[in-house]
């Protein structure tokens, strides 16, 4: 089970992540397995992976405010710090397999049909 | 501190959520908080709300098996129960405030421009 809260400006307490929160993890998370996963496939070594996300999102949209702006995020910013034994050249390599491969990276970047139905409970 | 970790078959121990996963959590608490954000703000009351949401992958993409097939979703259907003392057309109305409001809706299917940049630790 996963919780979700918002802060104290949208209403909420704060005591989870938010659900756009929850979005930054699963491509931090997904860029992070997937530059490993392949990296180790090729027998590279990475011994530690940091990395910080900012996002971009004017709330002016979801509060309904201006209708010519965006509900959504306008940009997305992934920082990576990793330690490993390797040349620049592998290194660079490395760092372009998470874009590469992550299919959270290719959900949210390139966009994925979304149906939503409704029933009464 | 959010967990990640992946089952068995990639090579996980699946004691967390897997990125994938997580975002469809993350799209699940969105459209829930942005429907009964805006349903409050209209005045319109709801018991109780519940989702299920299916998505499909194709980890030939992921796995880099087949280069046609995508890394990503390719597609998520998301279906809501809901329980509030309204007329059919208002539970229409409530269900369409979702993926009209919801921020992680609109940056999934819609997109999102990610840059991914890196350093050595």
């Amino acid at each position: 089970v996963l919780q979700a809260d918002e802060p104290a400006i949208l209403l909420g307490k704060d005591t989870a992540a938010n659900p756009v929160e929850y979005l930054l993890h699963a491509l931090a998370a997904c860029l992070t397995t997937s530059m490993i996963y392949h990296a180790a496939a090729r027998g590279i070594q990475i011994e530690e992976v940091e990395s910080s996300l900012e996002g971009d999102i004017d709330l002016h949209g979801f509060l309904d405010l201006d209708r010519k702006v965006r509900n959504g995020y306008q940009g997305i910013r992934v920082n990576f710090k990793i330690k490993a034994d390797v040349p620049d050249e592998q290194l660079q390599e490395i760092v372009k397999l998470g874009p590469g491969r992550s299919p959270v990276f290719d959900s949210l970047t390139n966009g994925v049909p979304v149906s939503v139905t409704a029933a009464r409970l």
